[in-house]
Formats: structure tokens, C-alpha cells, sequence
């Protein structure tokens, strides 16, 4: 062995190849403690690639990548993937600004076949593939890789309908790790746990369902007996559901045995068809902390490894001030989709059991349901990323809005979410929201006006989206209470006489920092819009009116954004207005801090922007887009 | 009987109540007579509606609404429902201006639970009926009705999943009419096709699953034989996958049979928990025409009952079109999901059906299948409506534009829609999709455009939307072409010294009438802008510039739309824009052309705009919304 590591030794999927069983075993242990030691550092999930180290080996031994292609749901299981497919030396970048991504980047490999980032497209993007594999009369192989949780998400059935009655060759790996993020929920995962609990059957299982594979099912001719005797096999064996759907099933196997899974995928491809190959893996493997408690280490902060920050996130304060809403008011009730403990609900659930709701990966599932329930009296508060809101949006225009129903929606990690990188960014909702009739949108600036938005919106006869950011909760100020009787109005925070800040949620303190800073040469104000839909009119007029130039500051895309919904407000009043936030592109990951500072939401670039519009006084008829 | 028909003795549910069951049959014909009269003057969704008329009936003769809850999934076979709810009356107004809406509607009437419009949320809102139900200790029934097509929809398996393991009384009528709009297609499609094609045993297990229900499953002491038999019988019953999924089958039963259904009925109601009860009907049924081709006969216009007419709509166009292209490109492949015909892909179909494919209702994964074949170097073109992009909106911005993946999206029924009223409208796309970078936005004046644009965008590297509205293509002007080299620029129509109007697609006609009757009062020029994103900065900056006066005339809402990004381009130049578009409101349901009309977008409308925006030269600082 001399005194290199086994992962020195790979640096493409073809070297794995020369290894034999115990090499691999170890070269498993090394990936598992370059992974913690650099997660340590960088953040990331933890978890789940874990979980997947054998499976990862077992199918870049089996297959030949890159023109055999992997496909990986979600995609925070790539990390042994990207450890052996050349970016061993690049990892320690992991998740940073101009480092490797946490997800599967095309651009960054050849060996990643397609962006990920949110779950349950897998199966659909290699469905895709193995039909343009087909028509180009190609013969290479394609794997994706979904987990129990992710298979919960409604496309990734509509993909499974399509693949089986197609009937192409694909597998489909179900890496059932007998959760998600948290524990899972539904039928599925209950029907996936009657197959695990059935121990007595388990070895048997695994024995006939190889067996199974050497009896070919086409090609060959079949006596009777041997076609009778497989019929009777296959109802011996768990996975109807998936037979049921145009699907071979094998398994269950143990996800961390790697000669067990190299058979089991060989199978899989021997038998041709759309297959599903059922394997059980354990989310943290080899890490004791993140297998006893997997949803503390499904993604952590660097360090948080070892030691969790304690902060109050407006996640939390969301969750919190839910509770406390709920002890008085039983109509209250909380959905989430498979992010208790993101979206701090798990106050909550653990509170009030019967009033929670956690419907697994279905974002569209829950905004409906909710809606289900306004009708019907109660008070549904539905908490979803941002990112994850996209999923959803014809269920509030239809399901919400268009019938006035009371659901509260949490639009958490609103703005840059950093490290994750484009997939999980919150920049689009003002944008797709605004558009929509009946709804009212709302920012806090502080902790404290997010627990009374929260109460205010719980009043309301309509629905009401309260977007906050990833992080911590500004708690300064004094507790805030808005009059459920009326709209929520806009903050005037500092006057002005020479320019004024509409700025959108928590971009309201770097306004109020640039603000002073700019004094006394510039005399700024800034006003906390609050309400981003309906505008507070009034206020906002008057303040634009008074100084005759408006600067709009949101973390948030331009392109139809809070600062364009000023533009159509002040349309034909002549006034000056600037609008920063984030431009026409994707953002990259990276501190979020770092973000706002290089897209131009920093203290220094308001201040900039400040001084220069002020110089620029009164409104002069030039471009201004080179600001 | 009198003179007097059955269906003028029903004024509530409860009058049916009163029916014998050869009263019930003579008020079925009736109905059916009654939905074919009226939908040859009114349009309207025929197929569905006659499939229904006894499982209505045995829905309302069983149950007690409007305390017992029947959510239509869809909603386009709510007719006979509405005749029976009082609403006979009014049916001749159906889904015109001011009149009965096409679509359950809960404003209309207390029998309606929950409005809806798109497919596949019925489960789900019943599921929170059903939760909020047992929170208020209350003991109504609620039922989904819910079609083999609207099943497809993934967020229908998200709900099935859900109330799966809740275990909540529910009822789940599974409509199974071996299609959705057009043939059904998928794994969900053929498993209900084998359960169907096994006649052999089709009596039997009516006969045993209503057997089934006179064993109590709980509440009693059951013996260990008892028990067993009934082990025995389900395993000889069809439907074990939804049994799988947590839910009771009952079924499949004739759905045109009123006593079965009647029964069958009771013996879900009976049975607890969730059940899925599985009916048979067939659709178009009672009407010769729409029994033999039920594609054509699914919804239609006024007197296309008796003859369809010939004309060459923007759908056709882009139909035909796409065919022309892919005879030379066999890179070309076409996605529908679950609309061949209205989207005009039939033609594409029929010439090509190894590169055509129609997933079902399932606009999440047809988005992403797309950007996986795109990845793998074929060239797909989605046609989907724009109200159901709404559906797929992740996955634009994930699978197709942030991979930059070359897929071409027909945005087709862009704009208002006409009388299937607000949950059809298109008038949302421009918002959500110009917020999302990398993605091409083109909008073709005429039939000859639309043409141009689709060979342009096959010929682009990144994701192209092209938007077009219903109806007739505009044929005329010459033949385009466009470079696929150069961006798409916009498209001096007229010049003019006082005005400019910029306009979306087929707006600039209206926009060009008027501004020719504005002469020589007013001269006006009129810009068809082509690309609505990226915008032409050139032409457009220069025409305002010219004219110092700007009008924006768009088929879609203000907030964020077209106008809101011709706000941000002229963002500092000091020049007057007026807006047209909807306001911040769900468009009713009425004739597109009437719907223009009172939402300001009319010739005459427009032409009023010209002259007053002429009048107010030059700029001046006061509010403009009043105009």
C-alpha cells in the first residue's frame, strides 16, 4: 500500500477498476473521513453522502462513466461521486465562492450529466436521456440515483408512469435510507417499511430476486414450468407497486455492501427494461454523532459538525411565534414539506402533534391542501423556502389566491441562502408572487415585525406570503403590533431631505447604515417598505415626492422585482429612481455576505450609490443603467 | 308526470331523494339533453359532462350536500352537478360574460366546495376538508371525483400518499374513462388497463367487493376464518397498488349503472378510512358524435357541436411549422403534456410518433424530460399553455435555463382565453419567466412570424419561450425569417413623431388600427417588440427617445409584465410611459374580444389612450393611474 491513501491512487472512475474488494473497503473508510474532516471546515451535507459511499464505488466499478451516465436526485449525495471523478484536489473549495459545487455541476465536470439541486427530477432527466440515447441507436447505460424522500415528490411518479410504459432501459436506484431530511412521511414510506419490516423475508428475498435475474424474462424461450415458477416468485417479492407501474423490481439489498450491489446492478442491467433497484442505506454511516441523530447532520454550517451555534434565526422566531399564536387560537394549524427543522415548525409539531402537518417532499400537495383547509375554517400557516416556492406557484394563484383563501405562506430563506449556490437561492418570489391577484406579500425588517406580521397576517380573510432571509433575526428595536383592521403601511426610519431608500425587508438596516454614513453631505432617508404588495402608497409617494429621487434596495432579482414595482408606482411623477439588487444572471454560492457585497447590496455600495445620486440631482434626461 | 319534465322538479339535491329509480333514469336523459343544447350555443366541455350524469345523481341521491362535500377534480364535469343545485336556470348563461362559470365556483353556489380549473387537486383539497372535518369533530362525508387522466398529475400522488397514511374517512371516485383529454397514456394508464381488460373476472369482484364491505374490518371482534377469507378475497381483487398505498379499492364498478353506484357508494361510506372506489364511464356518452370521437368532442365551441370549423389558428401554425422543420432535422423531438390537439403537436404526432410524446397531465416532468433529451443533443419542443406553464415553473428555471439546456417552449394560450374564464387565462408568463435569466422570451405578430421564431429558437444554444395567444394566426405581410446568429431585434410597424407604442405580439395590430385613426391628429408609431426578453435597448431606446412619449399595450397583467420591463429599460431617460394591460385582478370568464374590450385593450380604447397621452406633452409631474 506505502504511504499513500487509496483515494491518492483514483483519479478517475477507471482506477477503482484495478482495485480489489478490500481495497475499495478501505479506500470507503477514506472517502467517509476526507468528506467529515472537509465538511467540518465548509459546511455542507453530511448525512447523506455518507450514506452513499458504496453505492457510489459499487456503480463506478460496474460502470464505465462518463459515457455511462449517473443522474443524482437532489444531488447532496455527489461528494464521493466528485472525490473520484478528478476533484479530490479541488474539494477543500466545496460550497465556496468560485470553489466546487455542493451539487452536480455539468459545467464542472464531465462526469455530472445534470444540474441538480431540487429533488425528485432524476428520474424525469434520465428518462429524457435514454430516449435520445434510443434515437441516436446509442447503447450506454443510465442510473439515477433518487432517495425515499425524493421519490415522494409528484414528478418524480409522473417520470416513473412514463419510463414504465415506454419501456426503456433505464434503472432507477432507490437509495432508501428510510428518511429525507427528517423522517419520512406518507404512504409511500409506509409501504416502503412494510417491505423492510418483513425481516424473515429479507435474505430470501435478495437470494430470489438474483435468482430471478438468471431466468431471462425475454430472448429466450421459456418452458411453462420455468415461467409459472417465476410468476411465483415475483408475488412472493415486495415492490408490486413498482412492477405495477411498468417497473422490474430487485431488492431489497444492503446499500453498504459493495460485491452485493455490484451484483444487483449488474442484474439490473442484464434484465433490460425500466428496473428499479431497492437498496437500504444508513444516512450518516460512519460518522456516530450524524447516525444517531440524522437530521441535526442532513446539512451543517462549518463546525456545527462538532458544535451547533445557537442563534435566533427568523426561521426559528417563525416557528416560535407560531406556537404562541396557536395556544390561544385552535384553528391554527402548520404544513411543511419535509423541512420541520429548516423552517423552525418543529416548535410546532412537537407543541401541537394533531394541528402539524409534514407532507413530505410536495410542495404543490401542501399549498393545496391548505387551501383545503382554509375553506373549512381553520388557519393553515404553510412554511416553504423561497427556492422550494417555485414548485407551487399555480397552487397559490388557484388554490389560494384566485378563491381568497385565508393560508398564511412563510417564505423562508428569501435573498441569497449562500453556500448552496443557485439551485437554492430565494431571488425569484417577488417577481412570480407580485404578479398575483389577492395576495399580499410581506417583509419584516426585524424579529419582533415578523411575529406581529405573522399575527396581523393570521387575521386577514386572504392570503397573505411573509418572506424573510436565511439567518439571524435582528431582534433590536421594540416589539412591534400592527392593526389587523387595516394594511400593514410602510416604516419611515429616517428622514430625508435629499434622497430616500425604499428598501425590502432586513436591506433596510444596510440602508439605514449607508444613510448615516453618507451625512452630513447627503441628508438620505429610508423607508422599510413592509408591505410589498399592496404598495403603501401614500407613504411612499410622499417620501419619493418630497426628495425627487428614490434609491430601491432588495436582495432579489431587478427583473420585475420590488424596485420595478416602485417604477410602476411613481410611473409619470418624474422622479429619479436607482434600483440595486441582483441582475439579470444566475448567482453563483458563497457567504452571503460576500454576495451582497459583490452584487452591489453592501453598506460601501448603497453609500456609493447614495452619493452619486445625490451629486446627480435634479432629474437629467441620460442613462443611467452604467450607475 | 305531467307536462312537466324531471328536471324541473329538482331544485335541490333533496328533490332527487324523492325519484324512484326509473324517475332518476328519464332525469339522467334529460340532463344529457339538456348539457347537448345548451353546449351547441355556449361551448363548452361536452364529453366529460354526459360521462357523469349517473354517478352525479347517485353522488347526490347517496349524500347530503352541501353538508356532505363532492370536490370535482378539473371541474369540466360539473354540468349535470349544477343543473341539480339549483342552477338550471342560469345554465344558459354558461361561461359567458356574467354568467354560471364552466368550473365549480364557490361563489356561485354553496354546493360548489372549491374552485377549480387544473387538474389533479381534488385529493388534495379534500384532504384538508377532511382534516379541518375531524379537528371541528365534525362527521360530514367528503368525496373527490377524480379522472384516470388528472390521476397522472403528480401532485394527485402526493395526496393519495398523504391521506394514505393518515387514514381519514375520504372517499376517492376514481373516473375512469381509459382517457383524459385525448387517449390516456402511461403506467398508471395501462395498470388501469389491466384491471379493465380482465373480464373474466369483472362480475365477480363487483360481487366480491361488496361482499367485502359486509365483513367489518374493524370495531368488531373478527374471527381468525373470517379474517383470512377476506385476506383471500383481496388478493383476488384489482387494485392492490392503491392498497399499497394506504387506501381501500372498491371496484371497478359501471359508473352509468345509478342502483350500483348507489351501493357502491355505501359500502365506501361504510367501509372508513380512505377508499378509492373505482367507476367506470364512458365519455361523450348518450351523444353519437362525441361516443365516436371523444378527442374531438372534449370541449368545443359554439355550434362545433354539429360542425367544427376550418380555420388556421396560432396552435396549427406552430403545429404545422414544427412539422416542416423536423422533416430536415431529425434532432427534432415534440413534448405535449396531454394536449396533442390543442396544441396542434397531433400533426407532429401522426408524421412522427417515434419522436413524439405525450406524458399525460404532467407539465412538471414533460419541462424536465425536455432538458434531459436537450443535454443529450436533441432539440425538444414543449408545447404547453401558458396557465399550466404555472405548473412547471421550477423546472424552467432549474432543468432548462440555469443548464442553459437548448429547449423551445410553446407558450401557447397566451393572453386572455376566453370562456373558460380565470383559471384558463395565460395572462401571468411574462412575469414569472422574464425574472429568469438565460431564458429567451419571443412574441410573434403573425402566423409568419411564429413560424420564423420556432426555426430561430431551434437554431439558439439556450431555452426559447415563445408566446402566442388562441385563435386565428394573422396570415398577412411577407414571409419572415430571422437570422439565428443575431438576437431578434423589434419591428418598426410605423413611424411617428408624437407617440410610440410598444406592443406584445398580436397586440400591435390594435395598437397599429388605432394608432391610424389617431392621423394626423396624432402621429403615432408603433413598435411590435418581437423579443420581449432580451428587449431590443436599440430600436426601443431610440423610438422613445424620438417621441419622448411611450405607450406599452400587452395581452397580460401590469404588475411585472411587458410594460414593467420597458419601465426599467427607460429607467432615467425622463420619458412619459403609459401602460396598458389587466389590472391587479382575476379576469372573468367572457368572450375574448369582450374581455379586451373592458380591460382597456380595444382599438377604440387605445385610440382614447394616443389622444390623451398626446394632449399631455411634454412630460409633467402629476399622477397618471387615473388616465
Amino acid at each position: 500500500m506505502g504511504s499513500k491513501g487509496w483515494l491518492d491512487r483514483v483519479n478517475s472512475p477507471e482506477d477503482l477498476k484495478k482495485l480489489d474488494l478490500h481495497a475499495l473497503e478501505l479506500l470507503a473508510e477514506e472517502i467517509r473521513s476526507h468528506i467529515i474532516s472537509t465538511v467540518e471546515r465548509t459546511g455542507g451535507h453530511l448525512g447523506a453522502n455518507l450514506g452513499v459511499v458504496e453505492l457510489t464505488l459499487a456503480l463506478h466499478t460496474v460502470l464505465s462513466a462518463p459515457r455511462d451516465k449517473i443522474i443524482w436526485d437532489v444531488g447532496h449525495q455527489c461528494y464521493p461521486h466528485k472525490l473520484i471523478t478528478g476533484r479530490k484536489d479541488r474539494f477543500h473549495t466545496l460550497r465556496q465562492w468560485g470553489g466546487i459545487s455542493g451539487f452536480p455541476h455539468p459545467e464542472e465536470s464531465e462526469y455530472d450529466h445534470f444540474g441538480v439541486g431540487h429533488s425528485s427530477t432524476s428520474i424525469s432527466a434520465a428518462a429524457g436521456m435514454a430516449i435520445a440515447r434510443d434515437l441516436a441507436g446509442q447503447d450506454h447505460k443510465i442510473v439515477a440515483v433518487i432517495g425515499d424522500g425524493a421519490l415522494t415528490g409528484g414528478m418524480a411518479f409522473e417520470a416513473l408512469c412514463h419510463i414504465g410504459s415506454l419501456g426503456k432501459d433505464i434503472v432507477v436506484i432507490l437509495n432508501d435510507n428510510e428518511m429525507s431530511i427528517t423522517n419520512n412521511v406518507g404512504a409511500l414510506s409506509d409501504y416502503l417499511g412494510r417491505i423492510r419490516s418483513d425481516r424473515r423475508l429479507y435474505k430470501a428475498r435478495e437470494d430470489l430476486s438474483l435468482l430471478l435475474r438468471r431466468i431471462p424474462l425475454v430472448g429466450k424461450p421459456l418452458s411453462q414450468v420455468a415461467h409459472k415458477f417465476k410468476s411465483t416468485l415475483k408475488n412472493m417479492l415486495p415492490g408490486q407497486l413498482f412492477e405495477d407501474l411498468g417497473f422490474a423490481y430487485l431488492g431489497p439489498f444492503d446499500g453498504h455492501n459493495i460485491p452485493r450491489l455490484q451484483r444487483a446492478l449488474r442484474a439490473a442491467i442484464a434484465r433490460g427494461g425500466p428496473v428499479l433497484l431497492h437498496v437500504y442505506t444508513q444516512k450518516g454511516r460512519g460518522h456516530a454523532l450524524a447516525e444517531e441523530n440524522p437530521e441535526r447532520y442532513h446539512g451543517v454550517g462549518p463546525l456545527q459538525v462538532v458544535n451547533k451555534r445557537k442563534t435566533l434565526s427568523y426561521s426559528e422566531t417563525f416557528g416560535k411565534s407560531l406556537v404562541a399564536l396557536a395556544e390561544t387560537n385552535p384553528k391554527i394549524v402548520a404544513i411543511t414539506a419535509a423541512m420541520p427543522d429548516g423552517t423552525g415548525l418543529h416548535h410546532f409539531a412537537r407543541r401541537f402533534p394533531d394541528r402539524f402537518f409534514d407532507v413530505g417532499i410536495a410542495e404543490q400537495h401542501a399549498l393545496t391542501l391548505a387551501g383545503g383547509m382554509a375553506k373549512e375554517g381553520l388557519r393553515p400557516v404553510v412554511a416553504i423556502y423561497s427556492t422550494f416556492l417555485q414548485r407551487g406557484y399555480d397552487q397559490i394563484i388557484h388554490d389560494l389566491a384566485l378563491q381568497k383563501l385565508p393560508v398564511v405562506i412563510g417564505v423562508d430563506r428569501a435573498g441569497v441562502v449562500g453556500d448552496d449556490g443557485p439551485t437554492h437561492h430565494g431571488v425569484f418570489d417577488i417577481s412570480f408572487l407580485r404578479a398575483v391577484p389577492n395576495l399580499t406579500i410581506l417583509a419584516p425588517r426585524t424579529g419582533h415585525e415578523l411575529q406581529a406580521m405573522l399575527e396581523w397576517a393570521l387575521a386577514q380573510s386572504g392570503p397573505v406570503a411573509i418572506r424573510y432571509p436565511r439567518g439571524d433575526a435582528s431582534r433590536h428595536g421594540s416589539q412591534a403590533s400592527f392593526d389587523p383592521q387595516r394594511p400593514i403601511g410602510a416604516e419611515l426610519v429616517k428622514s430625508g431631505r435629499d434622497l430616500v431608500i425604499f428598501a425590502v425587508g432586513p436591506m433596510a438596516e444596510v440602508a439605514l447604515e449607508a444613510a448615516r454614513l453618507a451625512e452630513p453631505e447627503v441628508s438620505c432617508g429610508v423607508v422599510s417598505v413592509r408591505s410589498i404588495k399592496p404598495l403603501d402608497a401614500n407613504t411612499l409617494l410622499n417620501q419619493a415626492r418630497r426628495t425627487q429621487s428614490v434609491l430601491t434596495v432588495e436582495d432579489h432579482v431587478l427583473a420585475g422585482g420590488f424596485g420595478s414595482s416602485i417604477l410602476e408606482l411613481l410611473q409619470g411623477e418624474g422622479i429619479r429612481i436607482e434600483r440595486l439588487g441582483y441582475p439579470d444572471t444566475f448567482i453563483p454560492q458563497g457567504d452571503r455576505h460576500h454576495l451582497q457585497e459583490e452584487y452591489g447590496l453592501s453598506v460601501q455600495h448603497v453609500l456609493q450609490t447614495i452619493r452619486k445620486a445625490a451629486s446627480l440631482r435634479p432629474l437629467q434626461a441620460v442613462a443611467r443603467k452604467d450607475l
